[in-house]
């Protein structure tokens, strides 16, 4: 990935920070943030849509705030540049918080909370992203997937880990029962017509994701309240493109710059009340102990996939991928005249 | 409502603020946090569980965080010495972030969060509440409906109005359908096997709420992830009762003091992109000019409902209960040797 980025250009700094990003993604269970988005951020760089040798700004501070122009840099610069900030001033006056313009795609957006609270922190991170989420009640998509992610330290090798699309399902969860030829569950996709469909043919096609809650009856419209709050706290904040101003989203890298906005809050809990860690623990503990209604269906607390999953990666000490990743994978490298990432076929 | 909490023996001050949340919920169409709840709080201040004549206090502060302890006032007493704390810290270094303990029920989130608004703010509210909700895969409740309200300000008399409960509905919702005798739909509530249900009379006896999303299939864990999320900032933080130590729902006030938990966040658009406003209000026109599945449904943009309802109660000059809540109202006043509402029976 590193000698992918480095051969459009990128500093090694800047192409290290990005791979970094993409292999915990990996690691953790969710290929769609991982190396499966390379090509995008290459196609991005070449085309002169993202200039990953740029450097952020801080445009307006207090002891609290900052609003940061990322300059079109990659997304990683750019979370880096602006949780880095959000942390230095959680570590001063309690709470910071950052909005970031012109920036670009941040990948998984747990990763930017979880370097704050690395910190003993909790981090919160929004980004908007292109237009796939169909307000409830219209026909045509106006919000992004809009992730909130929300991390924090407790005692006990324990932590909370949140991170969420508020649409109810991504759009590689409509292209895996695509491909195994299974109908959709309600509440994930709408037609053409603005209905909901269960044809995941057509669920792909039309790209028209339903909020979190699905349909009206079973309380959609607060899916799209939040992604709409997110979108409020990443590009209404920071002067980026904002929802239906977001340019599409493609591989090609087309749309020229994607200004995006990102939001990054940390919060220091020493300045409330003492032994947050003991109390969060105790939860994330109780939550997985809990009776299941399924025996082979344990509880789990937020987090403890991608936590199983990182386990999992370790213990193997490689990560996996499907065969059609590793052949365009292979196929980019070819383009781009450097080795080819080393596999193991198996 | 102020003579039944000054008959109790609370002071006016507190109990005018009481009153004017509860009020003002009637008039956004939200009974069940209306004159409904007031019952609870008589209860809870005979009982001793809530003592309204006590006076909130700060523990720790900081620039932009402060810890406080309600000391077991009303909800209404905390919220407002908390939003106010949150917002004279955004006013001065751009975010206040303040947590309470020792609180009791705070009534509609988004009351809290448009306070902040008022003064050109955006606005958060949380508060955790009394076990309803069922983490995915479990039998029982292990979390409140924990709401999340998020308030700001827009230009052209527009603003944005999120106020939503991390569960799919409310108790409310189940007892509504129970009264009219229709199944509940998917998604809504779980039975004593911990598997879903749609009976609502079975529901309604078990009060086990499923988190937004619904089942696992649909998401449901991310209103779980968004509900453990609110009560992080809520019980957690605060060092309040939290998650599964919160007392039972009742209105008997036998559970003794709740020590609830709330957040209050207030963000200063100021120290971010200028406009912020007008990118808002632009929002907000876009999503209610989108068009809609259904000619007859025009998509809303968050907080129209609430807007519509608050027009229609000014229009008519008062606020409408069913004959239930007239009747309990009428029996309550009696019980406090108080003059009873005046009621206009139509």
């Amino acid at each position: 990935m590193v000698d992918c980025l480095k051969a459009v250009g990128t500093a090694s700094k800047a192409a290290e920070q990005q791979a970094e990003l993409l292999i915990q993604a990996d690691r953790f269970g969710h290929p769609s943030h991982g190396l499966n988005r390379l090509e995008m951020y290459v196609n991005d760089i070449r085309s002169g849509a993202c200039e990953p040798n740029n450097e952020p700004k801080i445009l307006k501070e207090t002891e609290a705030t900052a609003w940061v122009d990322a300059n079109n840099v990659l997304g990683a610069t750019a979370s880096h540049f602006g949780m880095d900030l959000a942390i230095k001033k959680a570590q001063k006056t309690g709470v910071g918080w950052v909005s970031v313009k012109g920036s670009n795609h941040f990948g998984m957006a747990g990763f930017w909370a979880q370097k704050a609270a690395d910190q003993g922190l909790i981090g919160l991170a929004y980004t908007n992203t292109s237009p796939l989420l169909a307000p409830t009640r219209s026909k045509e998509a106006a919000l992004g997937t809009n992730p909130i992610a929300c991390v924090a330290p407790a005692s006990q090798n324990e932590s909370f880990y949140l991170d969420m699309a508020t649409t109810t399902v991504s759009v590689g969860k409509i292209e895996m029962q695509r491909r195994k030829g299974e109908p959709l569950p309600s509440g994930w996709a709408q037609g053409p017509d603005g209905n909901e469909t269960t044809d995941a043919e057509l669920a792909f096609k039309t790209s028209c994701l339903m909020p979190l809650g699905g349909g009206e009856l079973t309380s959609g419209y607060k899916g799209y309240g939040l992604a709409a709050m997110v979108e409020l706290f990443c590009g209404i904040l920071a002067g980026a493109n904002y929802g239906h101003h977001v340019r599409s989203w493609s591989h090609s890298g087309a749309g020229g710059p994607a200004n995006l906005g990102h939001c990054f809050v940390a919060v220091n809990p020493e300045c409330f009340a003492p032994c947050f860690g003991d109390r969060m623990a105790d939860c994330v503990k109780h939550w997985r102990e809990m009776e299941p209604t399924n025996p082979d269906l344990p509880v789990l607390a937020p987090g403890d996939k991608e936590k199983q999953a990182a386990a999992e990666t370790d213990a193997r000490g490689y990560v996996t991928y499907v065969k059609q990743q590793i052949e365009s994978s292979a196929a980019l490298a070819k383009r781009l005249n450097i080795k080819p990432m080393e596999v193991n076929m198996n």
